[in-house]
């Protein structure tokens, strides 16, 4: 894909395994597989949408896990590449293949595949500013959130230096808070959620990589200058050598080039059902009901059931009801961010 | 099956459609067709028992609706008679056609095919009592349950004059009553539960009819005397022209002969997944737990899973979850009682 004059690439992280919806998600179908975002449409397929709002689908890379580019692939619009990971690496071996897999002159924005944006020209705005300051100037793009609250699910980051308009630099990443440092954060401003949506120039980002975390970046050295049809088979020896870590840990947290630009984009990760539920229309019960449910006397649920067979809920107040592929999940609203729980306690009884 | 010198029979009353345990019962498989005594029998094959324990299966009569006749007939041991009622008219009509079919110069004990009796010996010695009883006085005995609590699912009967131990005049029979009148009952003392359970002579049983209902006797009347084999098919002109109205109503409330025997046995109407469940093993934190099931976090639960996919319950407390041929319930155990509405309320949807 290397080519002159610089171009703009979009890759897209779609190896995620989220299961916070289980029974709807599973390791097969994960949540950015899911018909979460408007429309009908999967999380993949908006998010590919946003990208080709920003360049031409030849030039979006998706890589996700092996086994899931099948299904990954009926999301793609035609010209999409879509590369399996040979193992699970985590962000910062991912982004770095990417890097080498487009060249070290050209800009790319990485964007997971599971969050939801809705004002998608806000978004391209925002993405457009984004690349033309990676391609003026050696710095690390990373989009803040304005916080909605004192979220414990997000990493946070803090602007410093003002640059210009939403423009700062960073001045210092944290990881997933505590409730009470979450709410210092708020109470202290200058805070913002990462969202894990970043822009730069593949070298930029090969060089903080090489000063951050040189083993790491040794091991995705053989890729640089791979031909495209060699790359997805010479992954497999550079995956087997590198360290699975996020890119945040392994490279923004390091970078003295970080800057941070504020979205003026909406943003959901849609990190549970609950998160889901307050984008859907509501009864004047304020439940959500989908599928063949039959709410008699609930108050503010989310009740969901297949086409087929009946999910009757009772007298409910705050409850989850999900019935889908036969399984079925009850838990009360609050408790919704515990869900992957569930789902790792099925798998461990299914092993055993 | 009118016979000299006078025998003893037995009516078990198995055309309830109880639906309280759905998505377990149904219109198709009502209560007394649910594994719901010990041993993973039904209520009906344990009725049965009981039945036997006192008179030949030649001498069992079981009536239920002509749709549950085969599923009721796989319970019976071999020489029960099962007869499908041509419509459903309620019990006074059913006692009325089986105390023709008897003969009048017998006596015969009624017993609902959906009630749960665990001490066996004690029923047996009190049924005999009973039937001794009647055989001697021109006496409808029916059977008291000492209240466990201010129940308001069943009627009540008061005891007055005391005629031997635990025998007593009836008083008056009330009518399933609020709570505060329930508590009123407990308070007062001499009030038990009607259990439904009744020992009388045919003869006795259709003066009693005809005295306090001519009409419902007049259209039963054609029964009498009529052969074995013609018997079911004599049914459907005499019920089609029957009142459908309880015993209690039509004859009881209205007999001046009425006695009231206080079980010594022990007697649990089964009435909701609530009751069911106080009589199955508990974990450590209170919850029943039956089928596939994943509990996590979960408190004094009723959690039921079939066989083969998972039902999984996070942070629950007090809470009913019922997974049965894909069909699915939740609600509060405290609103056990009401799930006949969601019976109800899924007929209707499927109907419209």
């Amino acid at each position: 894909m290397t080519r002159n004059p610089p171009e703009r690439f979009v890759l897209v992280l779609a190896g995620g395994r989220g299961e916070r919806f289980w029974p709807w998600s599973t390791r097969e179908r994960p949540k950015q597989l899911l018909p979460l975002a408007g429309g009908g449409r999967t999380l993949l397929a908006a998010t590919l949408e946003r990208a080709r709002a920003l360049v031409p689908a030849s030039h979006v890379l998706v890589l996700t896990a092996r086994d899931l580019v099948a299904a990954v692939r009926r999301e793609c619009p035609p010209g999409v590449e879509v590369v399996g990971e040979p193992v699970a690496r985590n962000t910062a071996a991912a982004i770095a293949a990417a890097a080498h897999r487009f060249g070290p002159a050209h800009a790319f924005a990485v964007m997971p595949a599971d969050h939801l944006v809705e004002d998608t020209g806000a978004f391209r705005a925002d993405l457009e500013r984004a690349f033309a300051v990676a391609e003026r100037d050696d710095v690390l793009v990373t989009f803040g959130i304005r916080p909605a609250g004192p979220d414990t699910n997000f990493g946070y980051v803090h602007a410093g230096e003002r640059l210009a308009d939403r423009l700062h630099r960073v001045d210092r990443f944290a990881e997933k808070p505590t409730p009470e440092r979450a709410r210092e954060y708020l109470a202290a401003g200058g805070w913002a959620w990462n969202s894990g949506i970043f822009v730069w120039r593949a070298g930029v980002f090969l060089a903080a990589l090489e000063a951050a975390r040189p083993a790491l970046a040794g091991a995705l050295a053989p890729l640089a200058g791979v031909a495209p049809a060699a790359f997805e088979a010479a992954l497999a020896p550079a995956f087997a050598e590198a360290e699975s870590i996020s890119v945040d840990y392994a490279v923004l947290e390091h970078a003295p080039n970080a800057i941070v630009l504020e979205a003026s984009f909406d943003w959901d990760d849609v990190g549970s059902w609950g998160a889901w539920a307050r984008r859907q229309p509501h009864d004047a019960q304020g439940n959500v009901v989908v599928g063949n449910v039959v709410p008699i006397g609930c108050e503010e649920c989310v009740l969901v059931g297949d086409g087929v067979t009946t999910t009757a809920a009772l007298g409910l107040k705050r409850m989850i009801v999900v019935h889908a592929d036969g399984e079925t999940l009850v838990c009360p609203l609050e408790e919704s961010d515990r869900v992957r729980q569930v789902s790792e306690a099925v798998r461990a009884r299914r092993r055993s």
